[in-house]
């Protein structure tokens, strides 16, 4: 049999790029929701909106590597007709600091911003993992007062609250890098006249402190000394360093007290001669102060790292203190839902001239996943009430209906499809409307409208078995056509639980 | 000399891409608040939020020409790493029939959806013409019913008027691609059983009418015949039509009555046999039935015909009718902000079953520009209150009175730059802040505040000349500490038109 060589034309895949999703109804406006409350506290610490353009230069965004002429990994990126690299932003950040640069000699200083928006990262999804997703920033720029950091953390609790989390459900852990670089220099692993020296052997101690709550003491030893090998024998090479040196910054990790003062104090011996170090503590001493002066939540807790290598003084983390249940069934602390700190070279990279600024980001899937947990997510809101068409001709009463209910504040729209009773009183279910509107000639010749409890009904349904008990229960009420909107308020008013 | 040879590193540009933008302050919230009472109006309606990913399969969204294996120019492009193409939408419309066939088996029928969001156009950008831009839009998938259509138009106007435009200031006018065919049909330029033939004469047909504003009756009268000379010497080829048939497109075009039954009748008669012709008829009198009974905007209007070529029955188009200066001077009519019609082919394309869909979209940028011609844009709110800083180590202090005067309601936050009471008042200046406060050590100590109405300082700068006047004038106010809030309070809700 010859075979049949003309292709048929292949109909387009009606599908999500790989790594994207949409989302519907229900999880827009929840998020919304979240978004405004957290806005509204911004807005009212005298933080201005700010709405970049999703398209940057690649060489705004910083994301070429040396000696090589495609842009970085991890952007979406295309060359524009002129030639030059555009890319979609990875971050709020970047964008901000080139912002910041382009329109310095009108913007305020300090300038206080929000950003609320989409990021693209390309990157391998997985489970969970998707390559666009909302960040939501606040960041003051030009203040390098440790006081715009102490606002900042305030500000992220109050965010944190006003969305929904309880304060006892949350903290806000608070440390300096500056710190940090006072412990290295004290164990002869940074050297300020030459800080590039040893940044391999820091790495490997900071990502070993980054993970103390998986590995313990012991494996933080073990990686700052040696190497450690871990279950599945993969061997991790160790940052060198003598039992002395490995003491000191368990120390350090440990060195949180009973308050702010006290574990400040135990820092200030930690790290001993260094100016850096000695800086960054008196940083986390002011910041204390003015955090407790107003009760507001925050700890000053030396376990905090935050990856970002752009940090230059305090960082900060807002982490969920409730328990999940993990991927293997055992109860977890839900973690980290914000973080930040303070980066005082990203503007320098465009004017050559240092400006200091401070941020948080939120991460806004993270955040609605607790609020989704906690039960804080505003129930999937009732569908709106649905008027059923049983007679064309009679199109313009049913829309009457529709107007008078929506002019008393009432979410509601005529059936518009095709089909029966069955078919539209169907709809409404999926719609999850708890009422439902009928009006056949008979009604009309009536004057009176038939109100269906759609809520009440489900519920009727799930607690009788037979058929026929269910068709006599008085979910359904006639009213005359003039008190439509009356009844429906009532009907809605008295919700499933109630009686007719 | 010899020439150096060694090239510095070049500072990145601190610069937007080419034709994208930025969005301060005052804009994103005028915006904000504009787009949320359109949907407040689209909720109402039973409308659900929708809200795709920026990036689609460049499959999805037809963007590929015939036997070109490059993306179709217009949109911003890119291969993944699984060489498929991606792209950024370039409307709302077309990643709806993506989401409708994806998800056709789990959405209610009909599905009403609204969705706000930018989209992106590769285009060259120009004065106000942006490569990235918002489109608000709302559509009803799955209803083949004129009421749907009616319901559009209807929605749209309580939308506009939500918005800030006056009922008196826009008028919905709508017409029918099938009453366009079928005047088609009539004048012998479209024959039903080969419609591909004389397309590219009615093309020149439909781009008259679509200009006659600005050709007037002659001007359609040579491009439907014989071709057009314009004032630069440009020949425009025409249609090559009798007079006959040209008076037809004429009178089709004039053929709107004093309400839309009076123009559906003399619809009828122009469209004479056409079979579509007369079922296009048939729907706009059912729409103009439906509008009148509700009292809805909308006017049948045989002119307005509408890009797009997907476009299969009712169309439709927001314009504001009152005047604005042009570009040259003169009035003009401000014009189209919103489009849409009925478009029953789109979700074919995936699943190869026509669904009939209909829907408007409204051109954000447009419309906030019509509502600052008419000033009903929230005018720039004032900034926050400024609370001065004297005395760093008073900085706890400082931050109860903004947590204060915040817990009341009272936007406010404290000065973390850096410089003296010159330079605070001058920020407080730039950020049109009506209220500054101010605390020494000797206010401290006496429990006082100073209040300074900045509102009234510079409207009483603006009258008076001497500087000395200036300073004494009672533009500040002193209050006892605990007062604060109430002080703030007052000096706000007098504005800067009372007397202290």
């Amino acid at each position: 049999m010859a075979k049949d060589k003309i292709k048929k034309p292949r109909r387009p895949r009606a599908e999500t790029p790989r790594g994207f999703r949409d989302y519907f109804g229900a999880e827009v406006r929840a998020r919304a929701t979240m978004l405004g409350r957290i806005t509204d506290v911004y807005h009212a610490y005298g933080f201005d909106p700010l709405e970049t353009s999703a398209v940057e230069t690649v060489e705004a965004l910083g994301k070429f590597l040396p000696d090589v002429d495609r842009p970085n990994e991890g952007v979406f990126a295309w060359q524009d007709e002129d030639d030059s690299w555009l890319a979609l932003r990875y971050d709020l950040t970047a964008p901000l600091a080139r912002v910041y640069a382009q329109n310095r000699m009108r913007l305020p200083s300090p300038y206080r911003r929000y950003q609320i928006g989409p990021v693209w990262r390309n990157e391998k999804p997985g489970p969970g993992r998707f390559r666009q997703f909302y960040q939501c920033d606040a960041d003051t720029v030009g203040s390098g007062n440790v006081a715009a950091d102490a606002e900042i953390c305030a500000m992220l609790g109050d965010a944190l609250e006003a969305a929904g989390i309880a304060r006892s459900d949350f903290v806000v852990r608070i440390n300096n890098r500056k710190v940090l670089n006072g412990v290295m220099e004290t164990i002869g692993l940074l050297d300020p006249s030459d800080p590039e020296k040893d940044s391999a052997r820091r790495g490997i101690v900071m990502r070993a402190i980054d993970k103390i709550d998986r590995l313990g003491p012991e494996g933080v030893r073990l990686l700052m000394g040696p190497g450690r090998k871990d279950e599945s024998g993969d061997f991790t090479a160790g940052a060198g360093c003598g039992a002395e040196e490995a003491d000191l910054v368990l120390a350090f990790m440990a060195a949180r007290g009973s308050d702010g003062a006290a574990t400040c104090a135990r820092l200030r011996e930690l790290v001993g001669a260094s100016a850096a170090g000695l800086a960054g503590v008196e940083e986390l001493e002011a910041i204390a102060e003015l955090l407790q002066a107003r009760g507001a939540s925050g700890v000053i807790d030396p376990s905090v790292v935050r990856g970002l290598g752009y940090y230059t003084g305090p960082v900060y983390e807002a982490e969920l203190t409730f328990d999940v249940v993990g991927d293997d069934g055992k109860p977890r602390q839900f973690g980290s839902v914000a973080g930040g700190g303070r980066y005082d070279d990203l503007v320098k990279r465009f004017t050559g001239e240092a400006v200091p600024a401070t941020g948080i980001s939120i991460g806004v899937d993270r955040l609605l996943a607790a609020l989704g947990e906690k039960g804080r997510l505003a129930s999937e809101e009732a569908g709106p009430v649905v008027i059923t068409v049983m007679d064309r001709d009679a199109m313009p009463g049913y829309q009457a209906m529709a107007a008078e209910l929506r002019a008393a504040g009432i979410r509601a729209e005529v059936f518009l499809g095709g089909g029966g009773m069955g078919k539209q009183l169907k709809y409404a279910d999926q719609r999850r409307s708890a009422v439902a509107i009928i009006e056949g000639a008979d009604e009309r010749d009536r004057g009176v409208v038939q109100i269906k409890d759609l809520a009440l009904g489900a519920q009727l349904a799930s607690e009788i078995e037979s058929h026929d008990d269910w068709k006599a229960q008085p979910a359904q009420v006639e009213a005359a056509r003039d008190q439509l909107v009356a009844e429906v308020r009532a009907m809605l008013a008295r919700g499933s639980g109630g009686q007719p």
